[in-house]
């Protein structure tokens, strides 16, 4: 995607064929920030420190970051330290470990001398493959919002509402949710997005704007409290997110607040579409109830961190002092409530039998 | 309530009887200081500037600030000018505009020598008025949590969810919504409270946790987007919120956000119960589709106030530069979403024949 009319992803080759370059995403949205990777301890450190984020991107962070290192040593021994230094990051992240994974299956038959360059390429790929999956995805989604602006005066306006950031920064280009979003936007449909805040680490205010800004798509920023308004008044057309896990019966894990959102669209008629790579649906999980939700610090709550005017950033205390907080950071969304899931393959109901319908391959595997 | 095991109202006579004392709320929840109005000027600041926000508070003290002004000057001429000048203050309050009628209706024909006592004394009224009819919402809505209370093992805690503050800090003691809560606690009741943080002002994380804090309520603030999650799991007994405006047909005008809980209530069958006195009833507004609701700015979205770690407080940016915000601040709550309206004349379904089957005394004037 674009910023200030440059084309960009969130993580590119270097030059010099030895390093690569990342979006400090940990300076965002305040500052623009380029950051260069060059060791295998710098990769680490993006990956731990969320200058990176996103699933997608971890993991072409993580396959870039063991070429690296192989420059230096390509030994058995040398990679599979390599590897278990960057698992070791961000132990939870699926991608990660699937990155990792598919590495090593690639480089491990190889002789050591040859892993470098094959590793290089093959971070490439992992990283180009995201990129193909996410345009996917755009395009399957593209038509749900054409076919919203034939049924609309020609410039008006089409309404989209995302909650949090399944952005092009969350992956290495188009992102999922705001896949079909971008591709609308390029193809001159008139859209604009409502943007959930998405308290409480405001990925929304924070990143989806700034994304949608920069590559000069309109968007407004609303609390995660006035999309349900919204939608009864009429001025939602559709509902596109993001996923963390789906599970096999069509459920769909995604950030704190996803569910309310689903509920207000199937009590106001307003489709809910969640937008998803194959990688996401977890074919283990027969359905929701039986994902485990991660309950993350309370300062993330109780503080806000932002930037004073003309100053630093700063964090704040923002609630009243010694009271306790609770910060579950997803829910689960039920498959009654979700109109359809938008994947690199089509678009399909959110049931068992719709997902296997699109990836007949796991008819054996799941049952 | 209380505050640190002391007795408060948010506004109270001073000893020289002279003068209103009152709880500085722009200073909440970082500072308690207590403020005094001596004059019909301080009156107005205090109202215009939030150091008493709330219908019912607001009202209280435009009565108070009524009789200050008539200490100096009781003549029909000054009458009409304190209260046109109070009633400038915040024009769109209704409490505001009803006391003051009501304090004209009850001065205008007495003598002016006899004004000054008169209002002081109408004024004491109305602030105990609104303290027995928060009470009695109080005693009502008791009942709801003592039977959730009786189908529980003995000592395990009922979980009431709250949004916004509808709490004894908009009234002048007990509140409407936290009444039934803190009647419940003093009965010895293990109640806990989940505090909706309530953006983009804050008045749950700041007020609401605030004032249970202090009175001894236990209590958790959690995110607008955790509450739906909460009563999946079965984390939530009971909903009590507030309101603006109740329409003839029982659909509830609230907080922004209110109609999202309303919705996650209702699909996990989790009670929702709307508390209010009489004053709040919209007879005239036959539902809630008609209700205009008020655009806020959009720096309440955009920005952020709170506390440095060891310093002053600060206002913060907290989105993307340059990204616009929308801010509607109420939303309406369809009453076939309304499990009940805990009044000060006890619970009602909340539709037009349970509204008049309570108050039957509008039974002519509405039809």
């Amino acid at each position: 995607m674009k910023i200030d009319g440059k084309a960009m992803r969130t993580i590119w080759p270097g030059a010099d064929g030895r390093s690569v370059e990342i979006i400090d995403q940990t300076k965002l949205p305040h500052v623009f920030e380029i950051a260069r990777i060059d060791t295998l301890e710098q990769a680490g450190v993006a990956i731990r420190t969320m200058q990176v984020r996103g699933a997608p991107l971890i993991g072409a962070t993580a396959a870039y970051g063991l070429a690296i290192a192989l420059l230096q040593n390509a030994s058995d021994e040398a990679m599979t330290r390599a590897c278990a230094h960057l698992l070791a990051q961000r132990p939870t992240a699926v991608n990660l470990r699937w990155a990792l994974d598919e590495m090593s299956r690639v480089l491990k038959p190889l002789a050591p001398g040859d892993r470098s360059a094959a590793a290089w390429a093959h971070a490439g790929r992992i990283s180009d493959d995201d990129v193909e999956a996410c345009r996917l995805i755009g395009i399957n989604g593209l038509a749900l919002i054409e076919e919203i602006a034939k049924r609309k005066a020609p410039g008006e306006r089409v309404n989209i509402l995302t909650h949090c950031n399944a952005g092009w920064l969350a992956c290495v280009d188009w992102g999922t949710a705001t896949s079909p979003i971008y591709h609308a936007h390029d193809a001159g449909l008139p859209v604009h997005v409502w943007v959930d805040e998405t308290r409480p680490r405001n990925q929304g205010a924070a990143l989806t704007a700034y994304e949608l800004g920069a590559h000069g798509v309109a968007h407004t920023i609303i609390v995660d409290n006035a999309g349900g308004h919204l939608m009864q008044r009429g001025a939602v057309d559709l509902v596109i997110v993001g996923t963390d896990r789906v599970a096999a019966n069509g459920d769909v894990a995604n950030k704190i607040g996803t569910y309310l959102k689903a509920l207000a669209a199937h009590d106001t008629g307003v489709p809910f579409y969640v937008a998803l790579p194959a990688s996401t649906i977890d074919w283990s999980c027969d359905d929701g109830a039986k994902i485990e939700i991660e309950e993350r610090p309370a300062s993330e709550v109780l503080q806000m961190a932002g930037r004073r005017v003309g100053g630093g950033v700063e964090t704040v205390d923002i609630a009243a002092p010694g009271s306790p907080a609770a910060n579950p950071a997803f829910d689960v969304t039920p498959a009654r409530l979700v109109t359809g899931l938008i994947t690199e393959r089509g678009i399909t109901p959110s049931t068992r039998e719709g997902l296997l319908h699109l990836y007949p391959e796991q008819r054996g595997a799941s049952s």
